[in-house]
């Protein structure tokens, strides 16, 4: 199917520092994975918040996408949408196809809000006396949602036979909790990650994401 | 499209007492306003952790759906399954039907996120000394989500265009802020509620949750 030639939309200089921790990492790698070429508009904090931009994105976030006269947000739609109208994100095989778009609601809706509600415990509570007691908290319902997905995995590669647009979001999600040292006791979501780090699609939207941050925060910048 | 009669799982005792809160909810909702007949498989706190309702449910919640050989979880994927797979829930325009599933999406992954997690700080943070503060935390995380879903409606009647599977979402999502004060400052979503409320499907959908709370629950149960 033809597709026009789409604009996603990035932090123009994201909080990650180009760990490509942001929801754009997730739209690049898709694009990168079905071989799109796509442009990218950089947006600051500032113009997220004003109506241009909370046109296309009524909750003032990244990613959009913009493909001739439609415009999305939200990057599991994006992603749904890139795997809806090229081939190899999700099987072909309708039960198939249909257990995939499970998972893809699964990572966003089951593993991630506990992940993120980490990034609340360590940012927004910050100082706070209870911190230490709620990142016990957090983590033990992050622990209980690993456990789980640990066992559905046993020694599969992917989440449901072959790498689909769920693993992109699953392993994206998972990425969040680098440097929290929870996954160091997941051996087998440790290598999951690193196994999907390792295809080129992803090497290449990591690439370009830290392009982007490195453009207006590289050694340029820093002398 | 022929469909075997599916079969989806519920709570045997609903923790909100028939309120219609829980997520089969949304996938009876959706059913009925495809006029789709179905059966429905109660299970217990202590089923839902056993093996063999982990099988369908690696995360061991309700609802899961059954239909011949295919099994899902998560209720944006079993409502997206149902509006794929029959007529009404999403537009046939290309464009339309992909703002529909961002829709779908943005209410799973932006906007229910913080209104779980004041069921978080009431319940489980209950006689924490800092209960207050956590709630006043969250409930400007939920009025900043709410104040753009408003700026995003204005006076329409649903999210975008027609009725979709993403209003059957966002309508429930929503729904679990009852109780909490917070909605009567939104009288465009408490409208917006009432519109769907007054849908026959809906009627329908929250009439036999309702029953199968009360056969466990009822009279009979208090003599």
């Amino acid at each position: 199917m033809k597709v026009l030639k789409p604009t996603i939309t990035a932090f123009e200089s994201s909080p990650d520092c180009g760990m490509g921790l942001a929801r754009d990492m997730r739209v690049r790698w898709a694009l990168e994975e079905v071989e799109q070429p796509y442009d990218v508009r950089l947006v600051s904090f500032i113009e997220m918040k004003e109506p241009a931009h909370l046109a296309v994105h009524p909750f003032g976030q990244i990613p959009t996408y913009e493909e001739g006269e439609l415009a999305l947000f939200e990057s599991g739609a994006i992603v749904f949408h890139i795997a809806e109208h090229h081939a190899g994100l999700l099987p072909v095989d309708a039960n198939a196809r249909a257990r995939a778009i499970t998972w893809m609601f699964a990572a966003l809706s089951t593993v991630e809000p506990p992940i993120v509600d980490r990034d609340v415990v360590e940012y927004f509570e910050d100082g706070k006396s209870w911190q230490a007691e709620r990142f016990a908290m957090v983590d033990e319902r992050i622990r209980g949602r690993l456990n789980q997905l640990v066992a559905h995995m046993g020694n599969a590669d992917w989440l449901d036979g072959a790498f689909s647009a769920a693993d992109i979001l699953m392993v994206h999600v998972l990425r969040r909790l680098e440097g929290s040292g929870i996954l160091d006791e997941y051996p087998t979501l440790s290598a999951y990650i690193a196994r999907a780090e390792d295809r080129p699609a992803y090497k290449r939207a990591f690439a370009a994401q830290l392009a982007a941050f490195t453009a207006s925060h590289g050694e340029g910048a820093n002398q």
